[in-house]
């Protein structure tokens, strides 16, 4: 607990952190001490075998949830946060909420999941589709391709391609499949507004829908709106009459105040009401202001078996390949954008295990004393195909430069390498598309297990690289969220930065700075070159028999 | 032994072969029997690390032989193999040789080898540059800029690139570093003229020099001779010297008879004077006879570490990219070229090693249950370089179409399959070039060890192939051309065809022939346009650091 007499009265925000198993609480007062944490497991989990309420078993590429579940679990890991703490639950000024997306729900207008409904219960696409339900191939195929043969100016905001996870697939996939509960669907709606109407209650066409999950995941944007009518109309009538009468509520950016904590959710987690809610964050995009990343100009590389790439901008510029660039979308006002790498931790995994390699710190080490370039072995890092900028998730990795001589260590520093002439091409992609990056910062787990990639990163870009100790990231992020909707008045911060600065702030003797090696540097630009030739020419030819 | 009458009077031939290490004795009659083998290493062995005279140290790219090794060794492993046989010497009609090459030396003008007399046996540079002697780098790069400069036309028939182990650039070594030496040199040749020359005797300026030896190694052709002495001259002065004067004797073809066993060697070898000597030949150009290939378009593979693909024709057909093709270069009143993959065995030894596998019937069954294409993983199989077509050992392998899911299995699958597809380029080209190839023979140690890789060869190409059961290739066709150039009159045979096609017959109990699956070559079609669009790209593209 923190001694000084003045931490004792600074205000206290909590994060939810909703991830795929469970929701984390965390209490973090103004000056970034984090007093408390508590987790809880769903009862459900991930709901992929069989339905709870029949034992129906589910086709392999579903994967719902039990929206009861999340409630219980916040309200569990809330209390555990609390007690461990021992703060005077007064002192907790505002609440924000972080969420796995898009994972989404049809509910009545008053809130009811539909799934919890008699009639609907045992019907497995009237419950929550969790982000990672794929059942909805043909209606993105067939809403990409239509996308395209209209020219849909979305697209350019989303690198020219729907994601099969989307918000609008996974309703047309109800509304073809189970049209009786798309027609009984009053309010269409994400997980994460789905929690915060909880919290603040309210009617259904004040509720509370966040731009980041609208902007990334429904073809959303500040300016045009959802997706327009004509186009839906052309993929299903009953798409767009749902998009237009079934999806009421209000667009606010993470960190604009959704409302306050109402009685009966109060007392169940052992609050007093009114406390400020923040509008729902991505769980991934809650690390940007989680490390503390809310000014213009920083990249916040989550690294882990892939990696997300977010940074905020005072501009819009509609950069080709960059996956999603959002209004609003992280912080208000800014322009988020997301990028990523398809493969960066898994790809490092299935090497390590395709060498027959047991001993990782052996394979480092001999990695580590080679010179830049590994010996003359090149790799394209796309084994789980593109993410940014080629938005290609059909394409494949390769190893170039093999020789007689070649050892598995020059295999394993060329994909290092490879993810790092990844991320250059993505941040030269941003700084050449007018969006400076004029900071990075590393989180997640791989960069405290793999110290040897974040050195390689910062060589090839020539630039110091920042790696946040914090192992609950998001967590943080949405705690920042919750205190900035609780307004200047009640916390004293004037604005975001100072805010996000402030909680976050990390302790020196934890600081870790990764400075670029300037004549390593130099040795991959022409390296880096070589990568991109490559690049170009295996996109541009036919080499695997599952290509077109 | 034989049984039948008649076998006991059949003529019998005996196949000198001079490898690196040893040479082995082998007889074989008329009609194909092996009656009787020998082998006896070399006292001195490759000379490598000290000069046996002084015990000087020798560079490491030195490699060098003891002349009066082979001779010794020879009437060891011949006096075996008669003796093992049981059979009168009288019987012997004709002897062939092969031998390593470019093995070369200089002598007097009576034979003797400089290296053997007082005053130079103790200067590295007059002893015999084995094959594989590397002194000579400077040498040869020198001489190709000027060939190049100069458009010389005799480029064309080795792919544009005179070789770092050739005759000339080996000469030029010891006229620049040891001019006293190369003041000396009366005769400049191969050690298997030399050996022949010394089984027959006969002046300098009858000496039997094999058109295999001079058109594969020391830029000979029938219609133009040795480089033409202005070439030369520019190179040096004293290059164009020696050519002109210090290489007598006269042009042989393998098959062609060299002279007779004169006296003191046939008492030495304990066999009877006057016996036919054929002109040697290269022991790898000898498993063209030795499998009998004698006809046009049989291409015959010598499959190991490396692979050496040669085929005799009717025509002189200037294909770009074969590595060399000599006017009776392999037999006489044929046209042979020569072809080859820098990596084969020794490319999958290194795969097998790297992805640290020791279970080869294991991976070997695994990459078999595998469909063609190994799952989407595509092999350029340039791991030494790409020797046919392409002459370039700078050229470096690659691994595409890499997945988080792709597995050892498909990694070697893929390899065999661009090796496969390295062979059809090669056999593609020589069609193209008007070069027919109508049969398709292996031997050598790879197809015994690995009958996975001649049947995906077989399907690649859609081609039946025959794998040759002969364990000593170079040795039984040393035999046929001993017994070729014992004439007509003595052996019966009125061909060569007739000759190597008796001498070879392999019973049908040992008969392999691999048929190809025609549904597998048909998938294969698509993925050798794959193989050859990456080809194409990667040669072209700017990829590893050791690379302009």
């Amino acid at each position: 607990m923190p001694g000084s007499l003045a931490q004792r009265f600074l205000p206290i925000s909590i994060g939810l952190d909703f991830g795929t198993l469970s929701v984390r609480a965390l209490l973090i007062d103004a000056a970034g001490n984090e007093l408390g944490s508590g987790t809880h497991a769903y009862r459900h989990g991930q709901i992929v075998d069989s339905l709870p309420t029949s034992g129906q078993a589910l086709p392999p590429d579903y994967a719902l949830q039990a929206p009861g579940d999340w409630i219980e679990s916040a309200e569990h890991a809330t209390r555990s946060a609390v007690n461990a703490s021992g703060i005077d639950p007064t002192r907790v000024v505002g609440i924000g909420v972080d969420f796995t997306s898009c994972t989404m729900l049809p509910t009545l207008r008053d809130g009811t999941p539909l799934c919890q409904l008699g009639q609907f219960s045992k019907i497995p696409l009237a419950w929550p589709k969790l982000w990672k339900h794929h059942g909805a191939l043909q209606q993105t195929e067939r809403m990409n391709a239509i996308a395209r043969q209209r020219g849909e100016s979305f697209l350019s905001r989303y690198g020219g391609t729907i994601g099969l996870e989307w918000f609008f697939p996974k309703m047309l996939e109800t509304i073809e499949l189970a049209p009786d509960v798309a027609s009984a669907a009053e309010v269409w709606l994400e997980a994460g507004d789905w929690l915060v109407w909880q919290l603040v209650g309210g009617s259904a066409d004040e509720l509370p829908r966040s731009t980041c999950q609208a902007g990334y995941k429904a073809l959303w944007s500040a300016d045009e709106g959802y997706a327009n009518q004509d186009y839906l109309a052309a993929v299903h009538p009953l798409l767009a009459e749902a998009a237009a009468h079934r999806m009421p509520g209000r667009l606010l950016s993470p960190g604009q105040g959704a409302g306050t904590l109402r009685k009966n959710i109060a007392d169940r987690f052992g609050l007093p009401e009114g406390i400020a809610v923040s509008a729902a964050i991505i769980d991934a995009h809650a690390a940007v202001p989680g490390v503390g990343a809310a000014e213009p100009g920083a990249l916040v590389m989550v690294l882990g078996t892939s990696s997300c790439h977010m940074l905020n901008s005072a501009y819009y510029r509609p950069v080709s390949g960059v996956a999603g660039i959002v209004e609003g979308g992280i912080l208000p006002g800014m322009f988020g954008y997301e990028t990523g790498q398809a493969a960066v931790g898994d790809a490092f995994a299935w090497l390590i295990k395709l060498i027959g390699h047991d001993d990782f710190d052996k394979i480092s080490g001999e990695a580590r004393a080679l010179p830049p370039g590994a010996g003359g072995v090149l790799c394209l890092d796309w084994m789980n195909g593109c993410r940014t900028p080629l938005m290609d998730g059909s394409l494949k990795g390769a190893f170039f430069g093999l020789t007689l001589g070649t050892t598995p260590a020059q295999l394993y520093r060329a994909l290092l390498e490879g993810s790092a002439f990844g991320l250059r091409w993505i941040v030269d992609l941003l700084r050449d598309g007018g969006v400076p990056v004029e900071r990075l910062i590393a989180t997640g787990g791989l960069p405290h297990h793999n110290p040897d990639l974040i050195q390689i990163y910062a060589d090839v870009l020539g630039t110091e690289i920042e790696i946040n100790p914090s192992q609950y990231g998001s967590a943080v992020g949405a705690a920042v969220l919750g205190m900035i909707a609780a307004g200047t008045e009640k916390t004293g911060f004037h604005s975001i930065v100072e805010a996000a600065t402030a909680m976050t702030h990390v302790p020196d003797q934890q600081r870790k700075l990764v400075a670029p090696n300037a004549s390593t540097f130099d040795a991959y630009q022409r390296l880096y070159q070589g990568y991109r030739s490559l690049a170009e020419v295996v996109k541009n030819t036919l080499i695997t028999p599952g290509q077109k």
